[in-house]
């Protein structure tokens, strides 16, 4: 079974190439000058478009349990949306809670997940519990393919770490080659000022942002690369949304010290303006760490360019403003911490190519290729390279969209970006060779997307 | 005519992919999966090879004229020596005497190089003579596809433009998008401790180290930064050797600032001890900047890591110690300044793969995609896909040489690398499809380069 | 009752004069040319002399309960031997027990000391339990003199605070302007090295220094910034001793934060090659954090001309190697921690003069005027003016003595600088008009030395 | 003859005191408590008042050459304003003419205030003219008490020395222990920009500071640190007006390097909104460097506190809107440069005690002690000690004035602080205990000013 993609600019991290793709069954087979091959069992025009390594999402989080609550998207719907918007891998987070062991905890994410995504899919492992057994199976979870590991500096009681149990961590780490991914807020100091917050009455979800400043991210971030350092581990910061922290991993960088940062589209164009907006509609802007000040965002965007941020991930988190935001009206601290986002990263980045913010390579390079190597997937994804997984996105940069709850695919019930206007929309989608997107509509399925087993990050040596 | 080339492991900055490349006449016309195609009219077996983009050095000097010499190499033995090497590209200097026009230097250029070249090559402009003439002629000379213009903050007298010269054709490089390239030593400064070293009585090669101590080129990179900034040019500094300059460049890059830098072999790992020989030996290791403490190698090799040294080129400019370095005996400010090493390049660098300094794409990236891209030659050189120049290295990574001036091909009596043992070896080498190293030999012909007219730097957007 | 001290050199931080001082009682009455008095009932004769300032010793331990025993100085002993080494006031610090109040700390302290010092002495208040009494008492503390409060981020489930624990506490130091003090070492970290040091069996002292590594105080003091930052408190690092942690201080003082630091004699004389000593020697020079690798004193010099690092204190807390300090034999970690010193910080820090690190002004800006200043004693004391308290000190810059534990007069078998030689000594001490010290001997006696109610720190404004 | 200055608040860089102070002919005699010495045969009133030492403008230019004018105050009337404003010491500049001697240019300056001066003055000399013979006068001056040598990165053909000949001056500076002062722009680089504004038209003031950006103050700030760091001169940066040059000094003085700094008041409270007053009346804010955009305020003010900020002056250099500055109409490059503010100084920086900016003690320090430390006068100047020389002012603080060229000294017709109100106020000045200026007004005369024979700077060890 062979399928021929025709006519377009193919693109890579260095830019792009008029060229042709052959797939053959499930990989690429060939990309090859204009008209080498003439025909294919499907030819697929892209003329005009270009063609791209479809989206790798190294950051979200499908239906998980918060609260008592769970984020909104399934596997199912979480993926299908991925695929719409041209992202045909994520890794979620298999989260373990307190107790409990990383294996078991790896199996119940592997039944949550198995048979239901409709593209492939790896696993992170949000360590929680840090003791002997737990760090032991983190040999077994890098043996099971899940080669990173996510700590939290924040969220006391729940997920948090002290500084010894990071320590232990990335110990193992280091002496297994794995990764540890951080969420960097001092959650210490934060809940202090929730506490104090609340106390004196401000419970709207401003107050969210107003006790998370960024001050307290850059601590965070700069001590867990203190923590690396010492160690000798390497780390991986998710979610960065603050200038003073994107100045520490950038001196980290400088120095050599394996240090990587991600950031989110929410961070580059939504702020706490959003959050401050009127009655409760600043809910639906709750994520950890919060929308910052306007001012971060041109130095997250000049971050995307130096490549201190190397990755651009969406941290999707959906909870639906009804019912699930609405458990902390009044109470700032019960909202459902994360937003949707994963159906329009790519689209959202494309923006900053058309805005003069990021060049095209770059755009492809942050949200596919690197986090493909960074994550132990290169080559089979993140580039169109003979033997990598046909995972293609064809994509129109002419053409023009408006971002709304109504026509998202995501399952939730508004959209942080209500309204927005794009340029340029996925045309069509393959997942490993098959067409799941195309203009007629989905038409993948969601037995089709498989686990990846990930090697170890790729920028190690 | 197609040539296959099966079997090998094809490098590119992200990695390497075992594939297949199908060159049809001078370019890629296909990379595939192992066995999509099974013969053509020549077939070469990589198997257990690398299989890279060649090699562009972006800063050479053939037949230089210099204190009434001229560097040894002419444009065919230099370019010969490359090909050998694994170079496929060079670009080298135009060089305007004061008094004269660009054009006209160019002219004289392209008739030392036209039909004597091995391998393809283009033209960087040096710029001597600041005027409303000069300025208004890089435009022509950006028409003809020369596109960067070098200055000297060294060398007064002779190269050297003052600040405001320097201001004027940056702002001529702001409004034309071309690329500022700079030599950057405090020359003033550095011939005034010249002239009291001379004075004092101390003439041998280990002073012209001594003279010219790093902060002063640590000083002059900083001074070319802010000048670019103030007048928006894009800057590139050549050949750059010290710790204090490579941190001002790392600043300028974290701010977003379009400052990019290259290194060279020689100070990746010769240093000040080699210049310090016994008798007048230190005289082959004059060069500017001169060979620094061994301190600064380490900073060198974390640079080429971090990127803020994005490329590596030779500053191949060599004179014979007979004759041409011994014009300096007792006086070590007239030994002709320059090095032999374009042949080197390659091989050396890869012994930073084999020393575990730089990952395998980092090698390809900083020797051949990044100076592409750098000056406007990407994606015909520096990459291998369709529709490339079939410009392509086989290496053998296993091999085993020892560098010596009994063996190479430059056109020099001695080499600075003498006697240093290899790992790894150049086998075959194509140059715009045409195999013009073999394990039989040279098969090049000197009529075989052609003149390569740039676009304008790729990282400007 | 007058007292004229004739002939010396009276110096200040801004350097010396040639003048008489007139003591009326208890107080400085004049400073004079030379002369302008002629007799008093006593007259000292002071040429070829320093007359200066009696040193302010702003960290001592005396008999605090440490693991069961206490510090082997008494408020008496230790005091007499500040006095014969030129210190003429110590602020000593009340420490909190969990579970109980700052106020009864305070009045416990107060029984100790009281009608036992042979010079003037103050309190801070080390905070070991945090909670709203506590911060309440903080008010009641300033109002009773006691204007600086310490806490740990070291020795978990001792004296160790949660950064909301310290937020909380900054935030009353900058609602009363009172100033936090930080024992700024990782001790979450740390605790965990030193199980994993002990677990495998590393048990000598010299771990103590290779589980503490300077980068955790680094970290610490980086955090103890931005938390200061975030509440808008002054902040004060005690016995700062790496080089990392200086950073953080220089760059924090740059951007006009009130940031303060003091260091300690022996992290600018001694070095872990001391805590290294064979067999158990190395268990005298157990303190926190530890004596560093010998590079690191360079850079605390150089931060004591700069004024980064402000104030010279001793963390004077002695224990007797035998009974005591041979409590850790085999488990470092059960070594009492502290070193003596209250009695050699002028003399040592003398020895900085002589070698030409710091000029004469710095020696007593250091040692005297900048505590007096730090800690809300100026100009009472810290300085020879009409008014001030008549502690005075008349050193001999040309004597010279070697320091032992046989002649000094601290209440330790040890000297942690035994064969120390040293140029200068003091040659007679005045407390608040009283020769307390003088060539025939100790005059003072243990009722003279009266409790300093301190206003605030007199660098906020 | 003894003067008796009572119940004032004696000023220093430490603070206050409550204290008398004796002034025996022409020094002080004793500093003391209230009421130790009940008469003299003059007693002057302090009481609520600031009694401090005389202020010290290091940097004034008093009937200086420039352009065929010279500056409109002599040193008759600049040292009367002076006086009326509290400065008791000047140290103004001689200016070595090309092909003048050092020598020869001391005469004549000798000449000039010899017998002219309100107050006493010293003389730092300008080096315009760098060869074997000037540096070897460079000792002559210095035993002349002529200690420190001012040279230009800017003004080309006029003052401008090259990266060269400041090399050379530093290295004597080194020898001799004496200091460098630097004018650090690019006056290259400025120069050409000067002439493209002409060139296109634009000839109005403002255009005075938009050709003079403040990065190429930064980059002329940067360029002088190296060069003193590769000579180990001392370095002192005058008038330093741009955040970007203040970064530059900041960081080397962190590293410990002898870099020292002053800004002057026109930066601390005007901008380039001066500049570009409507019509002509920005020539009136004509200096060098410019008035800068209002943000470099808050950075200088947070210098001052930091001290990387050592001395304020104030670059008082008067020209006469009238037929002076006019000078320029239509060609800014023809406005003499300078401005106004000697009389002005101590009321301006008092202001930023007022607004908090600073405290009482770095006022004094900034305008007097430092200075006389800085430039080899003190303890004769910068202290109210015993043997210093009585300059002492007398300052209330809760007088009103406003500033005004109606009612100012300096001999120019217009003031740069038109308008401005100002809290506090001279009352009495002593000059070597003379009573020169008093609420009956000027009682000096221009014989009584002497010579300040100068060391060298006092903050070297």
């Amino acid at each position: 079974m062979r399928t021929l993609i025709k006519g377009g600019t193919v693109l890579s991290p260095t830019g792009g190439v008029l060229a042709d793709v052959l797939v053959q069954d499930e990989q690429v087979a060939a990309v090859t000058a204009p008209g080498v091959f003439d025909t294919a069992d499907t030819v697929l025009d892209a003329t005009g478009k270009y063609v791209l390594p479809g989206g790798i999402d190294a950051h979200t989080h499908m239906e998980m349990p918060f609260g008592g609550t769970f984020s909104a998207d399934t596997f199912e719907t979480g993926t299908t949306a991925a695929a719409w918007g041209g992202t045909t891998t994520i890794i979620d987070f298999a989260v373990q809670a307190k107790g409990t062991s990383l294996v078991s905890t790896l199996d119940k994410w592997h039944e949550k997940a198995d048979g239901n995504c409709a593209v492939d899919y790896g696993f992170h492992m949000i360590v929680s519990d840090v003791n002997d057994a737990t760090l032991k199976e983190m040999e077994t979870c890098i043996d099971s393919g899940v080669t990173s590991f996510k700590m939290f500096m924040a969220y006391p009681g729940v997920f948090y770490s002290t500084d010894g149990e990071i320590l232990r961590a990335m110990q193992k780490a280091r002496e297994t080659g794995s990764t540890i991914m951080m969420h960097a807020e001092n959650g210490i100091a934060i809940d202090e000022l929730v506490a104090q917050a609340l106390a004196s009455g401000k419970g709207e979800p401003v107050q969210h942002g107003l006790t998370r400043p960024s001050a307290l991210e850059g601590e965070a971030t700069s001590r867990a690369i203190t923590l690396a350092q010492v160690t000798g581990a390497p780390l991986y910061i998710v979610h960065l949304s603050a200038a003073e922290a994107l100045s520490a991993v950038a001196e980290a960088r400088d120095s050599g010290q394996h240090v990587f940062a991600e950031t989110c589209p929410q961070y580059l164009y939504l702020s706490i303006d959003d959050l401050a907006k009127p009655g409760f509609e600043g809910a639906k802007y709750v994520a950890s760490p919060p929308l910052r000040e306007k001012r971060h965002q041109a130095d997250l965007w000049r971050g995307l360019r130096t490549n201190d941020l190397s990755v651009v991930s969406t941290d999707h988190c959906p909870f639906c403003f009804k019912d699930q935001k609405e458990l902390g009206r009044g109470d700032f601290s019960k909202i459902p911490n994360g937003m949707p986002g994963v159906e329009h990263r790519m689209d959202l980045l494309h923006q900053g190519v058309v805005a003069g913010e990021i060049s095209l390579g770059r755009w492809v390079e942050a949200c596919s290729t690197t986090p493909a190597r960074m994550f132990g997937l290169y080559p089979r994804k993140g580039v169109i390279a003979p033997g990598s997984d046909a995972d293609i996105v064809i994509y129109d940069p002419a053409a023009r969209q408006t971002l709304s709850a109504e026509t998202h695919h995501m399952n939730v019930d508004y959209s942080a970006y209500e309204g927005f206007e794009i340029t340029g929309k996925v045309e069509t989608v393959l997942s490993r060779g098959k067409v799941v997107v195309s203009p007629s509509g989905f038409s993948g399925g969601t037995g089709h997307g498989r686990f990846l087993s990930r090697e170890k990050c790729q920028y190690l040596n």
